[in-house]
């Protein structure tokens, strides 16, 4: 059993994948409606394709200059494999199918949803949440298997498939990191470009439609309208799956280099059942039962009640997830008992190795559970109808926009504090519990419940689009009624669903980061050395410019399309009447290309800058290691920056769009009810408008932003880290120190060495304890193995702590 | 001569002083007018005088708490002396006083500039500017006093006015930090209480008087004019002065203190003319030139044309502020290689001790006067009527205020890429010419032109002020016209003024952030230990929300004097009319209230956190010199948020205001000209209301807030690097290392060692070059001096590196 452990995620992965077919299957056999809704669902479908053809081709082209430059890369640094290339590739690939089964699925769910809304709301819930979990579990399961089967490749090509070293270990996860680049880069054309497509459409046909001319959203004269319903799909399904697809693979990642160092930290190699990789398979193991944990429950979403209520499809979707949080907290405790030696060394900063039980893992693991969950809540909390803060958005409302906008951003802004105080306590907590292996570990099961995640948030925009669909067909209210059920809950989700977006985002790239530092084999980032804190600096003002950069994006867009909505209006005779008929496709092309074309600048800003940092400073000769330290620098200055502006943006346009909402039931302002079309609901508008490209466009974005500029690091880091110190790669220089020791009360000595082979250096740590003679024994021994024996020196020593008792 | 230069400052400064008491008197003596022009100026010099008290007595009794605080911290640690509390209530009373100075010139000069401009432009701008420079002078001329006077107080207290060693320098600076505590917590309170001030009482009369009464500005019917008056003084003058006043001590103590280390690492003692303490005097000298070139600079400020315009007025403004810059750069060529040695030796983190000449020094002092002229640049080019983003703004209003608020905020956020690029340039460059001294120089030599930029500065409300008066008055149009051409420039003045605020701030923080890592003597801030990169994310996460809580309590406060407002229109018989008398005193007595009141929390928070941070850890036991780590992560991340969240902020709020001023002109949309009162101007005005808390209340407040946090981890050094590592200060322990180096190969060696003495431990770092044999002997010969004469341990070595050649 054991030794097959690292083939089970594949298995599992597959069995998730089957159930997704079955389950698309199902929903494809539901009733698809008639005439006009059938209709209206091709164009939506039409208009998805359209994109994702679109961005196909532009990803294509993308993926071969980048295939080409590692390619590049590959071929002149010895520590870079070109089998990176093919991970990269296939990264992308799984990334771009499984927002393919996504938006596939959705488009023909949304049609199959209304057809069951005619009659009954739980078989709607059944359908578009039969919808949302084929999309979670392509989702997860492609991120897993994908992951698995290139380890299991690259441990036996550089390997062998059995455990040589962590070095070699190390090369294996390095060109692993391949893939999660590729899956990385679909999540930068989906989520910004999605972001900035679905925001763009609907603008543009608010804009024209709403204030112009005067019609009802969704309504089919409006030629933007399709646009506006394929934006719900191409960025809530398409962006959000290929986000958390992101994160999923880069979590993982990121705790197996982690789990590799605890292998280190123990002297090289450990033995267990597992074939001595127990740590480095842990993160896989539990992805891999989240998968079946998510089945699990999302079989638990049903109602019964034909005249159900928002609270019970949200109780229905609560007891799924909350059954899923709580199955993967005990699975953890299965896996990580089982998996994990009972007790391992870890290093830990200024520390030294520390002895730690498996079960601090254990809690490390529910140190995620718990933010995931936690900050769902206060993203509810910030955002949600009838909450404290939205009441007083509404109130500020009545006195104008400028409050109404004042007091969004206030609330947006707050709403940091709760959340990186979380995430602050997060890092430390799951880095006590075991170190960075705990705060990647912490952050793997969180993400393990993705299937589940997305299926709740993908429910959303189908509903949305099963709503859409329903007044265009211009079905019975009733039917509009039970699809709005369904949209309001789904808001809900999708606003706490973007909180688990930037938990998962945030935890990930701490996760890259610890990565990155034990790749480039620096001993940390000083942020106290001037160019380092330089670089912080422009880290942290990348995701500010790139958040302007997506709301200038969608801004320009929108235009394109108001003047093409105008257009059609004054050239197409009849459309306003209903005789003639609105060229839905114009609009669709209209909003794709000009969503791929403006998301170049902030996608050039993302992967340029760290490129720049790394690169032109060794064009003038700087020490690779000091560029690493810069590069870490920049690093963490994005992640810090642009978690706060993930939260800050997302949560200001949630609040703006429920304040908005609440205007709807009517709310009362001074003593008076006031609803829809006063002038504060008005001011309420306002705020929406701004908040609709913080929330659906930057806000979003920020999560491939901090999880790409990562990766990039990640990948770049054997560039770095590989030839480094002057002399260092010289195998044929002779080094030995002698140490003696002249005090009693000297107890322990940490020896900093480094190991060089094949010119390559990595650094190890080694303490001795005990009393003066112990200690002078094992320097003396120490001393003598520092050389091979062919003669050469294959350690070298760096630095030399000698601390009393 | 020389011995004599470390009283030079304080004759300057008092020769600036004696400046400013002739400037005053001549002010004074100018005709202030008749009948309703003086009343109003009489109110508003009263309504001033009471916000002053109001704060003075908030003041006081913060002032006494936190000496008790500082007197308690000083008796139970032994390494902070009593006299730091002294120190405190100094910097406390000094930069109150020149708040005083500074609002009672303004004050008394508006009313003088606008009898002025009943016949002259050129003697308006001569005695508005006049009021400013009498400002500037107060604020610079007591600064460089205070902080002069103390010194070499402490320097004969702790050192008997003699050079010892950079260990007792090191007490003598961590004192005189009370000093730049106390100026900063001052700035704590005129800068955000000042910013609530003048927001609540601007929005409070705009909204009533403007909306719903329909009365224009300035109207002395509204009850809250007169606060909107004392307002512009209370924020642009009074908290403006407190910023600057704060930037100028801290940015100078930074320097002295990194002085100090200079000769730390040229072994402890230099020789020269100056006491052997010529880097810890220049700072200090550059300071006091910079007041005599302010004086120069302020003289050149006159236009000679009854009908000049905006340009020429700009012009004599530049002219004077040029000749400041570049007589500042001249004098710091000179004071550089006056004062200092001709070579230098500086520690360069990773790089060991490196050898610099004075020169580098004075290309450090070039980088700091490059960043405030270039900064005020790049801020003109984002806030200017006329400039590309504004005119962007103004076509997005066409659209309504939705896409307004999209483009401001855009706008802002888009303006901090040159900037941050500049202030991450900036400290590169200065730390690569001079180490983290240069960096500390570079702020002090652009901080040199304080008293001329605050003469520019308040100058601006001053003429607003003088405008206010004339229209309340109702003089002629032609006396607004020449008031308007002053308020226009002073707006644009105000604008970059608010760049280089920021960008003192920023390099006063650094600076501050180099003496904090050298106080507490730490190796160097580590965000890859996860509690550090913890306090990153929490540090950069307070700006944010210290940001949301100032622009709720301008709502807050606004709302109270629009309550106010609305009784005194509704109780008052015949205010209207002009008959009543409002009671102007009541809605200065509101704004002053709420202002205090609602600074407190954002106050607490700015405090409160590194003190948390600090101490809590300390309870539980955590080692000091880990919890110093977190504390600068913590520094560093308030710093890095902060400085962008100004930035964004400022630029936001100032392109918003002049895209709204771009109406009364009138401006060009799509072929169309439109003018004040259009729909596009509308949406425009509710722009400007979001960015009026932007521009001058939060946006500002970010200034002292990262300066406060850096000053207060500064005074809290001495305590976390106090009482140190574990056996450390065990004197009679007996450590002795020998080393024996057997390769031919190793040339260098570099041995980290502390020096113990009285508990307090200092490191040091000493290199060792030549052949093996050599270092060898030096080796071997250091290793002899571990022990002093009485036998007991007086170095503790922490590190040996040795690297090849």
């Amino acid at each position: 059993m054991e030794s097959m452990m690292i083939y089970m995620p594949i298995a599992l992965a597959l069995l998730g994948l089957i159930y997704m077919i079955v389950k698309q299957s199902w929903v494809m056999k539901q009733d698809a409606g008639d005439g006009k809704m059938k209709e209206i669902s091709d164009h939506i479908y039409e208009g998805a394709l359209a994109f994702l053809n679109a961005e196909y081709k532009l990803l294509a082209i993308f993926v071969v200059i980048v295939s080409i430059l590692l390619a590049v890369v590959s071929f002149i640094v010895p520590t870079t494999h070109w089998l990176i290339v093919i991970a990269f590739i296939f990264g992308a690939v799984f990334s771009a199918f499984a927002g393919n089964i996504g938006m596939k699925i959705a488009t023909k769910t949304n049609v199959r949803t209304t057809q069951a809304a005619r009659t009954s709301l739980p078989n709607a819930l059944k359908i578009s949440f039969g919808g949302g979990t084929v999309m979670g579990l392509g989702v997860a399961g492609l991120a897993v298997l994908g992951l698995t089967v290139f380890f299991i490749v690259f441990f036996h090509v550089f390997m062998g498939g059995l455990w040589t070293n962590t070095m070699d270990m190390t090369i294996v996860l390095e060109t692993l990191a391949g893939f999660s680049l590729g899956a990385e880069s679909i999540a930068l054309f989906a989520r910004v470009g999605g972001g900035i497509y679905t925001k763009a459409a609907d603008v543009g046909a608010d804009l024209v439609g709403k204030v112009e001319a005067g019609i009802p959203e969704d309504d089919p004269r409006n030629p933007a309208t399709i646009a506006d319903n394929v934006g719900d799909n191409v960025g809530d399904v398409a962006g959000m799956g290929a986000d958390l697809f992101g994160s999923y693979v880069a979590t993982v990642l990121a705790a197996m280099v982690l789990g590799n160092y605890v292998i280190k930290d123990m002297g090289g190699a450990i033995t267990d059942a597992f074939g001595g990789i127990g740590p480095i398979l842990l993160p896989m193991a539990i992805a891999g039962a989240g998968i079946i944990i998510s089945i699990i429950g999302t079989m638990l979403v049903k109602i019964k009640n034909n005249d159900a209520k928002e609270a019970q499809v949200m109780g229905a979707l609560n007891v799924g997830n909350w059954t899923s949080i709580i199955l993967v907290a005990a699975s953890c405790f299965g896996l990580v008992t089982w998996m994990l030696p009972e007790t391992m060394q870890m290093n830990f900063f200024g520390e030294g190795l520390i002895e730690i039980s498996s079960m601090r893992v254990f809690y490390a693991t529910l140190v995620g559970l718990v933010v995931g969950a936690v900050i769902s809540s206060v993203t509810e909390f910030y955002t949600g109808l009838g909450k404290k803060p939205i009441l007083k958005i509404v109130q500020q409302s009545s006195t104008g926009a400028g409050t109404n906008i004042i007091a969004g951003l206030a609330t947006g802004m707050i709403s940091t504090f709760p959340s990186v105080l979380l995430f602050a306590g997060a890092i430390w907590a799951s880095y006590a519990f075991a170190g960075f292996y705990g705060v990647a570990l912490a952050a793997s099961a969180m993400m393990a419940t993705t299937a589940m995640q997305l299926a709740i948030d993908a429910f959303g925009p189908i509903s949305d689009n099963a709503g859409g669909i329903a007044e265009m067909s211009e079905q019975e209210p009733i039917v509009r009624e039970r699809t709005d059920i369904l949209d309001s809950v789904g808001n809900t989700t999708a606003a706490t669903g973007k909180g688990f977006a930037i938990a998962s985002a945030a935890l990930t790239s701490l996760a890259l980061f610890a990565a990155y530092v034990t790749f480039t084999g620096i001993d940390g980032i000083n942020i106290f050395k001037a160019p380092v804190l330089a670089m912080l600096f422009v880290g942290g003002m990348v995701p500010v410019v790139f958040s302007a950069l997506a709301m200038n994006a969608v801004g320009k867009a929108a235009m394109e399309m108001v003047q093409e909505v105008r257009r059609q209006f004054k050239d197409i005779p009849g459309i306003m009447e209903g005789t003639g008929t609105p060229e839905y496709d114009k609009c669709v092309a209209i909003s794709t290309e000009a969503s791929l074309k403006e998301m170049m600048l902030p996608g050039l800003l993302t992967i340029g800058f760290p490129l720049v940092i790394a690169f032109v400073p060794m064009l003038f000769g700087m020490d690779p290691l000091a560029i690493a330290e810069m590069l870490g620098g920049y690093m963490a200055g994005v992640t810090v920056s642009g978690v706060l502006w993930a939260i800050f943006q997302n949560n200001a346009g949630g609040a703006w769009d429920n304040a908005k909402k609440s205007f709807e039931a009517g709310v009362e302002i001074n003593g008076e009810m006031t609803y829809k079309g006063s002038e504060a609901h008005k001011a309420a508008v306002t705020g929406d408008t701004v908040g609709d490209p913080f929330k659906d466009t930057s806000g979003p974005s920020m999560n491939i932003l901090i999880k790409l500029t990562c990766l990039i690091g990640l990948v770049i880091a054997p560039i770095l880290g590989g030839h480094t110190e002057t002399g260092v790669a010289n195998n044929d220089t002779e080094v030995s120190i002698e140490m003696t020791v002249d005090s009693q009360e000297i107890t322990k000595a940490t020896v900093d060495y480094s190991t060089v082979k094949n010119g390559i250096k990595t650094s190890e740590v080694m303490v001795f304890e005990g009393t003066k003679s112990e200690v002078e024994k094992e320097l003396q021994a120490f001393e003598a193995s520092l050389t091979n024996e062919a003669g050469e020196v294959e350690k070298v020593i760096e630095k030399v702590d000698i601390s009393k008792s």
